[in-house]
């Protein structure tokens, strides 16, 4: 199978199309810009959702749902956020077909069931929740309010890529209420944490907490914090964002709330999302020519055991050591997989498992049965070591975290080596083709700069790091005074 | 709180309104006809998806997720099942938002922006699902395909009801493949059966499995099973459905396979579906004028426990009793709340957690604390019981096994007693309005007499009960040769 997908070095775009389509993660659709999330990756999907949603509840969170759909009077009530996702809007004006007079079999759209007030396809849900949330606040007992909602949404993207960007996806987005301004950036910045932590210590992706510029703030926030990541191409991806909304939403729906003084105040907002795109960064920062390569804390299954044998002999002896070391796999929360398909011969399956980035893979023949031993195999490193079957679940379960750590590891010192300082224009522009990755580089902070580096060198402004030491230079582009290094890349 | 709701008696439809609003459950919204789902509510639909899904699994399915849009063609290409969805879909016609040349601040639909093809939002996803399995299926390796899927669909109701019919709703939708139409019929019996012991052993709901008479049967479908469950009004409740859908859809959307024989032939398909209905059809079945009655394998607080003191000392002994209690609880895998948030009294908490349904209360006081005891109350029955405190949790673990059981047999013991079977059309009309409930009659098997039935006494034919008995009489309103009684009743 291997042989099938394009090697990274020819064409990492290709590549990465290859792999997601072989590996089973996901499928073309007869819909513009829309996939199909086949079940091998909508079980990763299910188990990032499942660390998540824990992470979520843990932190005070409740899940909720809200519609669908946006009626286009309070879609357009927070200006800077209806302006910026106008673009990109799927538009229901319709709800009716009815038959074609002119076509037996066909259908046209009512054109007497045109809806008075059009609905937009939630692109996001501020204004359909900030609605919402006026009938249910009223005094500061109301608040917090930690919500959450797991939905489909949908962006017309001119052009897209499975996974990375595609017009519906699926998300997490969170939606807080909150008496204090303090509160709510307190709240912006702890789930910023909670998505660098899962990231870094479930995804095995390093990433930089960062602020965004104005250009990249989300529409209607105050404040954008973001985790960003770096790909093994050297483009950056933004892999989560969270909001400080301020009161703009608030004041655009007319949530109030008296506070214990009686007063009565705007409430404070924040508001954080995740997506169906993680998946594409998980793929892109970790996988290689053979295939996928999944940390094991996400890999739907973390452990394939495949027998080698001729006659039933043998297949029953083996039979009867997998099944002892499954039970104790299985007890201790490992997911594991026997493929005792006799239709395909190990060297297919071998490959086959690599494609799908199975972490381990123990193959067990008859004379390493005699030999009271099973050959080991890492997906990461694709090194194959011999294990004793003594103790064998107990190895197993500490090489999985081995695993995790490993792929970690190995993302980190390619991300770290990626961060280069730039001192010139020139410098910039040269380290974006011959070492892409995060440069490093004083800005004089204007958007007009911003635009203009972005039109010259395709890169933008990824984040202020956290944190970000001061440091007094001159903008790479106008040479004017700046106090902090920004981090600029190329980007998903 | 309990005063603010209509009684069941007085107005049972204006009863089920404010109890879903009251407890917490749902709420209206901006946008037509689609309601809310509040954290309570989504909390019990968790909570009916975790077990869903896991006997999904259990029996081979695993999930994935298509696109939310169907392209117009794709829709109408099973002409059956467009016909049936037609009247109403929403529908997308546009894809970008302008700026209001005449209305600053306000937007337009671009009518630039418009779609060379319509998208119809998902009423259900045989036609986009049966697409993409043209592309995946191709020999009998390929078969069986068991798919699920977790979504959100549209279906343009003229008139709503919290839960019970929202223009948007949540549900999960099956969609198999199969080599064989035994293999298919198999499967959608099998999966009717999962509904029918998932709504018996989780939500305490009593149903009858059945086969629906053509004029009820899904559009498409060659046979769709159901199961039906009785409200407390007497109204019959569609609580699920199973189709086998035969070759209809590999027809329309030329999914063929190859057998072992090397013969080409079509595949046979099933699809099977329940959504957030179940919350209205739990709220409905079980509950009171006091509130929610939840069974509590569906609860998402199972046992709460309210402290009864004056002072620190008696508060801080309580507290010590309790936080062991609950540990215990905990470990045994019961959702429990201590609820001692001192701005509320003890009698407005009961009143409180009568409304939401939580099967289990405890109060602990001083006194009890001296005798060793506490007050144990059940939601089901409102008995009110003293429990020692030793070897507590065990009992309180017994105790809502007793409620789960209990409300079911409640519930079934209602429900057999209003079945109830009519020889002649005015018997049928006299018990439709004096006992409501299922009435079994004869009938001659013909659609125009269902339709003529349905005009006449608003009542339709909920199933053909599985195994039913053959027994020879006179259809109820043509007095026309019947084989079998089939059970009528006038329906959400």
């Amino acid at each position: 199978m291997s042989k099938e997908i394009t090697s990274m070095q020819e064409d990492y775009s290709q590549w990465y199309n290859d792999l997601v389509i072989k590996a089973g993660l996901a499928d073309y659709s007869a819909v513009r810009g829309c996939m199909v999330i086949k079940p091998y990756g909508y079980a990763i999907w299910e188990n990032m959702q499942k660390q998540l949603d824990s992470m979520f509840k843990e932190t005070g969170h409740q899940n909720a749902y809200f519609p669908l759909f946006v009626p286009k009077s309070l879609f357009e009530a927070e200006e800077t956020n209806a302006e910026g996702f106008a673009k990109e809007c799927a538009i229901v004006t319709h709800y009716r077909l009815k038959g074609d007079p002119d076509n037996k079999g066909k259908l046209i759209v009512d054109p007497e069931a045109k809806l008075e007030e059009e609905l937009i396809v939630r692109p996001t849900s501020e204004a359909i929740i900030w609605n919402t949330y006026k009938g249910w606040i009223q005094s500061y007992r109301d608040l917090p309010l930690l919500i959450n909602q797991w939905a489909n949404v949908v962006r017309w993207e001119m052009r897209t890529r499975l996974f990375l960007r595609t017009t519906e996806f699926l998300w997490q987005e969170g939606h807080t209420a909150h008496a204090t301004e303090q509160e709510a950036v307190a709240e912006t910045v702890q789930m910023l944490n909670v998505y660098a932590d899962f990231a870094e210590n479930h995804m095995a992706l390093p990433v930089i907490k960062g602020v965004k510029s104005a250009n990249e703030r989300f529409a209607g926030a105050v404040d954008t914090y973001c985790i960003e990541a770096l790909m093994q191409d050297g483009k950056a991806l933004q892999a989560g964002t969270s909001h400080f909304l301020g009161q703009n939403f608030a004041k655009a729906f007319d949530v109030k709330f008296t506070d214990k003084e009686n007063k009565l105040d705007y409430v404070w907002a924040t508001s954080w999302g995740v997506s169906t795109r993680l998946i594409g960064a998980l793929v892109m920062a970790h996988s290689d020519d053979q295939g996928l390569v999944l940390p094991p804390k996400l890999a739907p299954i973390q452990v394939v055991i495949v027998p080698i044998f001729k006659g039933d002999d043998q297949k029953q002896l083996i039979d009867e050591k997998v099944k002892v070391l499954m039970q104790q796999l299985k007890a201790a929360g490992v997911s594991v997989k026997y493929d005792d398909n006799d239709n395909n011969r190990p060297g297919w399956k071998f490959a086959e498992y690599e494609m799908k980035g199975i972490p381990v893979r123990i193959a067990i023949g008859a004379r390493d049965l005699a030999n009271n031993v099973v050959e080991v195999a890492r997906r990461d490193t694709k090194e194959k070591m011999s294990f004793s079957m003594d103790g064998l679940s107990d190895r197993i379960i500490a090489l999985l975290d081995e695993i995790q750590v490993a792929i970690f590891n190995k993302a980190k010192t390619f991300r770290d080596d990626r961060i280069t300082p730039a001192e010139t224009w020139e410098e910039f522009l040269k380290l974006l083709d011959e070492k892409p990755g995060f440069i490093s580089a004083h800005w004089d902070g204007t958007s007009e700069t911003e635009d203009k580096i972005k039109e010259l060198a395709k890169a933008t402004i990824r984040c202020i790091p956290l944190n970000n030491q001061l440091e007094n230079g001159k903008c790479i582009l106008t040479g004017k005074e700046s106090s902090q290094r920004v981090l600029f890349a190329r980007a998903y």
